[in-house]
């Protein structure tokens, strides 16, 4: 596996509720210097990052119904076509988990449809929240998550009690087959997590030490000259 | 202080992603049982327990821009909106992080006052989330709360790193003074910090614990007859 250069794989995200304008500033220079896929902020700070990235190959991305998926799914509707408004051209959802519990797939791909076409072309990811599911519950979604039309399948939030692991990628990505993107977020803070999630199978990274991951990258790469 | 029951200043709470509609029924259930203020619920649940609770005294309450804040003032309000049509009576919403630290004061007043305008006169609380604050942003977010319009300032989502303190309390309820109502919320499960947070000035607590705070106060006054 050759990876030319890993922050091309990476939603470099910053999701903290209390970072100031000065954090979105760096992150979307950091995004713009390391040459991410893009920026995952907060729906409040699209206007501001929309503006900033504006010309650059850096995408920007937000998230809807963030982090614990139960608002009603109007107001995901409302929220993602106003992010698409502003700016935003990837949306990463959660998922209602108490649907989820009581695998109530038909209102989850409902919802995600509706989503997805508020979406209007713009990339969605869909948030499953891995660690609340047993495996079946998550071949299923993944099944649900194509279904419903979505781009991608991501394992979590990054504010539940678990994140990414290497056998939830390996499992969405089996299920997934090709037929959508995976997405792998929460917890990968080095090269060696970052390398062994896309050997996995993830196509996407979110996270927010890009900077380190890439530092250690460099550092393999020139060890191996 | 004499509490003549503590369930009539409770809301009886239950913001688990992952719970189950046997869950939000045994809510409410238990909130008729006990006489509690109102139940808070996700707004995907508001539909549902305001058809269980309807006829009964109890209120109905819900959940905006929660726990993080950060979603678009447009997405507060039109949520807020839609969850009054929904049968919400009480709308605890959370204010943006990224403004407070920026001590934007102006901003966030602005935003409490367009979503006060979509509750039409329905109960609003505005959560500070004080453990990422000092006593000095605490003082002015609850006088910008007062300024705001809304009907209480609320310690504590519950899912940030502090919940609920004492001297939180007494703080935001000497600069309230009166002029609106302190929620407190957040890691209070006995009856002892329930009578706590009510003599250092709290008019309603946010929990999940209800029943083991009743069964306690319960018993306290049965061993002082």
């Amino acid at each position: 596996m050759i990876i030319l250069n890993p922050a091309a794989l990476i939603d470099h995200t910053l999701l903290s509720p209390t970072a100031s304008t000065a954090a979105f500033e760096q992150l979307c220079e950091e995004a713009v210097e390391f040459g991410c896929a893009s920026v995952c902020v907060p729906p409040s700070q699209l206007a501001l990052v929309s503006d900033l990235l504006h010309g650059s190959e850096v995408a920007v991305g937000t998230v809807i119904g963030f982090p614990l998926g139960y608002e009603t799914t109007a107001t995901k509707v409302t929220a993602a076509a106003e992010a698409c408004n502003l700016g935003a051209g990837e949306i990463d959802m959660v998922i209602h988990g108490g649907w989820a519990q009581q695998r109530d797939y038909r209102r989850i791909e409902a919802e995600i449809s509706e989503v997805n076409r508020a979406c209007d072309g713009h990339l969605l990811k869909v948030i499953i929240e891995c660690c609340y599911l047993d495996d079946e519950q998550k071949r299923q979604l993944t099944d649900v998550v194509v279904a419903a039309g979505a781009a991608y399948v991501k394992t979590s939030t990054g504010f539940a009690p678990g994140g990414a692991t290497i056998a939830d990628v390996a499992l969405l990505s089996g299920v997934a087959n090709g037929r959508i993107g995976v997405k792998a977020a929460g917890g990968i803070r080095d090269y060696m997590t970052f390398a062994a999630m896309v050997k996995a199978g993830a196509t996407r990274i979110g996270c927010s030490a890009t900077a380190q991951i890439v530092e250690q990258w460099l550092s393999q790469q020139e060890s191996h000259v």
